[in-house]
């Protein structure tokens, strides 16, 4: 008898996350079922396997939705995280085990209780940030703390990025997720992060100025900058005693520099709408930014508000992308600064056909053992195969099929609603993801503390 | 018979207003009545007077409310803006005139047909600002376009300063109304307004380094930074076609340059609380805002993280603060940072007794007339008494007076809920402003459009 599976949304990032299943669906016995709004999209290959059935399904509609989760064995939502709630609560009625990567959200936890009650598993978080950052940290901090090591520092960066060798634009980037979130990224409040038992607090318009740098063997350089929160799993990974805690997300060194010119401009504000904003020209749009002069060029003003010299190397990347063009125009009307921002990147930052995206992770853990303070530094870099095949879409569906799989055949089964931080649910995955390509390189560096010479002004 | 003025709160705004109407009690046939909900901390040479009430009001209680509106001939409120709309509601169904100095709400706004059916006078935003400067600048509006002029350009500033007379601190500033308000200042949203046709954006945290300088004879030079919406009053005003708008607030100059440090940290941010404020001294709370250093003092990591010169004037204007003193602490818990900085600021910033507080208007007007471009500024410069008597009360108190008693003798008849921007209300009421020494002064100078030279960058 088939175990069978039910597959919520078929978006970009499941391509990795379907084939797991389908290439083990004869040895583990597994059926498929994908239910989407939009089934036409699924690839034949996918569709035309003997063990999957693909069935139109709009998630709003109680009654298809509540049939198709009893229908199943355990299911995966891979739906945009808003329409969790409705799934958890059919899967609490209904007892079935359900896996997601998306964060927790609040009416999700809520539910704890009586899915523990019910010897349910609800496994959040567990795409590639958050999901292999939480695994992957969680097995170093757990094998110090076995040691009898105590932790004092925990740094964690996650960056999608261009490949190496699609790499070619001077801000080292293109958009390979949601470019909405990266025009936005830090928007919302000031970052939050302890440096050596002191809280600091970091506001927006500076948060792209206080950066910190790696280098990752075979890779080059990198940046990272502060997420909103680094005390967010503070107290879920057991580091309450930890001096430095800091999370953030990487770039290519000198990405941060110039991104701040949009911050400083207001050209990421997504606070207001700009009403005359269709057929505006870019240059237009860069010049509302920017005091009136009756002589002065755009360029000028620019460089004048932002104090950008002649040879700085900002300049050629502002140029690059057309924000002085007066042709191309804006198409979109009463855009906001954000909106209007985010399509003249997309003309320049999207990936092409057979660009390869990288993802690249890197954990740093100081800790003190036998009266010594160490540290060991973990990387993970995963090049994607194309546009299609990205690592991106690896790295989240891969966690995720796994962790189902694992379910299914009780090799996970502590019950509740939680996010893979315990070593039965992270030994088993990241194991299993290392024959994908998927792994850390762990090395031992000379403990420094909070360094302060590596971090930028 | 007298008229029976009903005052609703009795603040520290209200001394000149109270003042108003007892001075004029006997020839104009006045009695008033004050309900406050405090009404022992009114002075007892208002409560004492023959033609004055005082009454304990609750102006949640309605029954008590009503009574007193209901006994009232005219009603003037002087309430937080909240509660205006009870009052205004029983206005209406008691067919009571009503004046307040806050802006119109939403809500107020909508009683507007009901109002004028009535015959009703609500009369709002007749403060200083709004207020006199609704008035003064309607006035010279008035005045180019009845003579044929068209108006290419306004922009209109106030500021509540310190008298020169009381100025003794490096940022010649001290608070003269809400401290909040002006830590607060700029905030929730791009500054918005037009230069030469153009629509211009400034983020909050460029808002402190894009200001304009004024000179006012006799009083020295100012600076203007942009208010939020400088578009807010166009249609009101008749301004539609105007190239330039541009309202905002005064300080004397250097002020926001040296206000934006703060801004820059992070210090007027009041969107979250720091756990451990009670207890923090200003140097560690400082401190919050730079990144670690072992070695460093917080002196040095400030200087470094702004660019601050050694010879900077703005680091003597920090140090005044004693934002670097380790024995000062904070007693607040769970502050926000906007909370603790007016803290701080209030040690440095509150008027002595004698102080004198300083209110500064400057508007300009171009125009264009018979073909020619020229332009008129117009500027108020009034100074208080003392710490009880302000400039601001007097300014703020006054025009609310004096259209009450407007209203009362029928001279402001039009109906309806309306902002003080008619020539049959700004002329009677400026006219009489001017015996209490509150008026303009008015100078034709060469029109230059809007000036880039004198815009700092």
């Amino acid at each position: 008898m088939l175990r069978k599976i039910l597959v919520l949304g078929a978006g970009k990032s499941t391509s990795y996350l379907l084939d797991y299943f389908l290439d083990k669906s004869i040895t583990e016995k597994l059926h498929l079922t994908i239910g989407d709004i939009h089934p036409e999209g699924i690839p034949s290959s996918v569709k035309d396997h003997p063990n999957c059935t693909v069935i139109h399904l709009d998630i709003l509609k109680n009654d298809d939705r509540k049939k198709a989760i009893k229908d199943s064995d355990i299911v995966v939502s891979m739906l945009p995280a808003r329409f969790h709630i409705k799934v958890a609560e059919d899967c609490v009625e209904l007892n079935k085990n359900l896996v997601t990567a998306s964060y927790i959200s609040t009416e999700i936890r809520a539910l704890d209780e009586t899915v523990r009650k019910k010897g349910l598993i609800f496994m959040n978080e567990i795409g590639l940030d958050p999901g292999i950052d939480h695994m992957s940290a969680m097995q170093v901090i757990d094998q110090i703390t076995d040691q009898g090591g105590k932790i004092i520092l925990f740094e964690s960066f996650t960056g999608g990025l261009v490949a190496p060798e699609s790499d070619n634009n001077l801000w080292n980037y293109k958009f390979t997720w949601n470019p909405r979130n990266v025009v936005l990224a830090g928007q919302g409040g000031a970052a939050k992060f302890i440096q050596e038992g002191t809280y600091k607090y970091i506001p927006y318009h500076k948060l792209f100025r206080r950066t910190e740098f790696f280098e990752i063997e075979g890779y080059g350089k990198f940046e990272g900058y502060a997420n909103r929160d680094s005390l967010k799993y503070r107290k879920a990974y057991g580091l309450q005693d930890a001096l430095t805690l800091y999370r953030g997300t990487m770039r290519r060194v000198g990405f941060s520099k110039a991104w701040n010119m949009f911050v400083q401009l207001g050209m990421t504000d997504d606070s207001y709408t700009i009403e005359n904003s269709k057929g505006m020209s870019y240059r237009e749009f860069t010049n509302l930014f920017l005091p009136y002069s009756p002589t002065d060029s755009v360029e000028l003003k620019l460089r004048h508000y932002l104090k950008i010299d002649q040879d700085d190397s900002k300049w050629e990347m502002l140029s690059e992308l057309n924000i002085f063009d007066a042709k191309k125009t804006i198409p979109l009307d009463h855009a906001t600064p954000a909106q209007i921002l985010q399509l003249i990147l997309e003309d320049s930052w999207t990936l092409d056909e057979d660009d390869k995206d990288m993802i690249v992770m890197y954990h740093k853990f100081g800790y003190e053992l036998h009266g010594k303070k160490l540290q060991i530094d973990a990387n993970m870099v995963v090049i994607g195969e194309n546009r299609f095949h990205t690592a991106m879409a690896r790295t989240v569906g891969l966690p995720v099929a796994i962790a189902t799989l694992l379910i299914l055949n009780g090799k996970i089964k502590t019950p509740g609603v939680q996010i893979p931080i315990a070593k039965e649910v992270y030994d088993p995955i990241l194991k299993e993801l290392k024959n994908y390509g998927i792994n850390f390189k762990e090395y031992e560096v000379p403990y420094l503390g909070y360094n302060p010479d590596s971090v930028g002004n």
